[in-house]
């Protein structure tokens, strides 16, 4: 895995096993629409057993950036844990399968490889209970520094922020990126984990340890505590680093397409089309994966953000946050590589 | 599980492994398309090596045919061996979230829960390859005698033929059946399975062991040795048993419809509307899974026959043999129940 990669990525390792279910049983269920919140393994049996009839497919939010953006032709890795099990090896299974370079050893014991109950209510939404088990296993030890030191740009969950040591891995990748002079990005993950990681997001935003920011505009509201979407864009263009730079901004917005914020500038870029939204797991997954290998290809941003926004239509249009369509001919026929 | 049932279904507790695929894996891979052919484990390690990013979800043909009649409205019950990880758990628990009785314990050790590995053509044809794993383990001490004097119909799989024990649990459960003067159904599952079986198959059909068969054209030409459908038809008209019985058989032929042979007659049904063939599993298994839902409703056998084809026409509308849309709502709009 020394071989120069385009983008490596570093994130839980997660499988995803969805239902569809219906308002009532998030209710009863207790479980707030839209979010991911996480869970200790008791309630992940008891979950389990009231939720209805399951699939189960690889998923992550960052092993679904990484996996999008392989197949979008770039050269690209991924960091992350699992336990060597029946999911483990699915989830090594499904990197591999798409050309994705995946060298973490499995834990051989602890707690099994994560796994995260996916709730798809009709109207496409989905609702996510995250049992991490081996994903907090990932140490700065699963760290490689020669391949960050060869990676373009780093890829980081917000997400790593929950299991305790994968922080001391992220903060050490951020660390050869930078010394070998190259990009890290982040993704806010959610706006509940913005919400318990706030100090700390913003701390990273403004030590220069993040050039790419991406967030979906919910997070970023929660990262700049306000509810007035247009004002939490223009607090992120004004961002600077202790070095005086502004950092790249993508920011997703649903329908309403994404925003590119780059050298004090936004510029805002439409939606791709979509015919029906069956489960929008992965759509902020997919449109980093398919900015990030526009940006391998050398593409500029607002083609680079198009790219991204026409990953995330497939994604969405199914069941599961990994592409099943063909991409590369999507682009193709949109002109976009 | 000893309150009455429908219906109660002896067969093979597999789990489908799912990857979409080319024609050109299929000969790369030495594999007969669109049939089923056993594997042993270091054949399913290589092959799963080999293959496509995977969706998991519960499958084997009876398992199927239970769940599409629990759906129906039928009470419904199925026996099967799983072994105790987490297939096998995902197994049990689709059964029991769809409403199907299961109460045969997992085998503590021995061989993992059998796994299926469906290779999806683009033209929506499957070709399976299973590993049988814990089915190896189904024994007549798995049969409970009071559950299946109970049920109405005790529907088998020929696939039970394939590990050696299930055909003593086959037996068993015939007896019991017919001693509590109650139905027995037969599905052919597959032409190569007819192949391996077909005298014994034909012993069991003209030894009065079964009262309904369920084939596609292909198993009843692959038992009647033709190359001419009508003639593997007629023959099936044409069968009696030991005491002059005819047999009902349900012929399913894909696009062509299905048709009823009852009492020396044969009844042609037309097939369900299909938008576009996605993944073919499951098809012949919902037919049967629909037609004996109708018939635990007191419908005539071509109406019966019409449920059968429109919850076929729905599950090869999306990947995975299980049913995804409402089926009752279906049925309802089409006046069938």
């Amino acid at each position: 895995m020394s071989a120069p990669l385009d983008l490596l990525v570093l994130g839980n390792a997660i499988v995803d096993v969805i239902a569809r279910t219906d308002e009532g049983f998030l209710s009863a269920q207790g479980v707030a629409k839209g979010a991911m919140q996480l869970i200790d393994e008791p309630r992940a049996e008891e979950l389990f057993s009231a939720m209805g009839p399951a699939t189960i497919v690889s998923g992550g939010s960052g092993a679904n950036t990484a996996v999008g953006a392989a197949i979008l032709g770039a050269k690209t890795g991924f960091v992350g844990k699992v336990r060597e099990d029946e999911l483990g090896r699915l989830f090594a299974h499904d990197l591999k399968a798409t050309g994705v370079a995946f060298g973490v050893a499995p834990a051989k014991d602890g707690p099994a490889t994560a796994r995260c109950f996916v709730l798809v209510t009709p109207d496409g939404e989905r609702t996510m209970n995250t049992y991490l088990g081996a994903c907090q296993g990932l140490s700065p030890a699963d760290v490689n520094e020669a391949t960050v030191a060869s990676a373009r740009v780093t890829y980081l969950e917000g997400y790593l922020w929950d299991p305790p040591a994968a922080k001391d891995a992220f903060r050490k990748a951020v660390r050869i990126a930078h010394n070998a002079g190259q990009a890290v990005a982040l993704t806010l993950s959610d706006a509940f984990c913005v919400g318990r990681y706030r100090d700390e997001f913003l701390g990273l935003i403004r030590d220069g340890s993040i050039d790419i920011l991406f967030a979906n505009i919910g997070e970023l509201q929660s990262l700049y505590q306000t509810d007035d979407p247009d004002a939490a864009i223009r607090a992120l263009r004004d961002e600077r680093d202790n070095r005086g730079r502004h950092l790249l901004g993508l920011v997703t917005r649903s329908e309403e397409g994404s925003v590119v914020v780059k050298g004090g500038e936004i510029r805002a870029v439409e939606v791709s089309p979509v015919r029906e939204v069956v489960d929008s797991t992965g759509a902020g997954d997919l449109f980093a994966a398919g900015f990030l290998a526009g940006h391998a290809r050398g593409l500029d941003y607002v083609t680079s953000a198009r790219l991204g926004a026409l990953a995330a239509a497939e994604v969405i249009q199914h069941i599961g946050a990994r592409p099943q369509g063909d991409l590369v001919a999507l682009a193709r026929a949109r002109g976009l590589i």
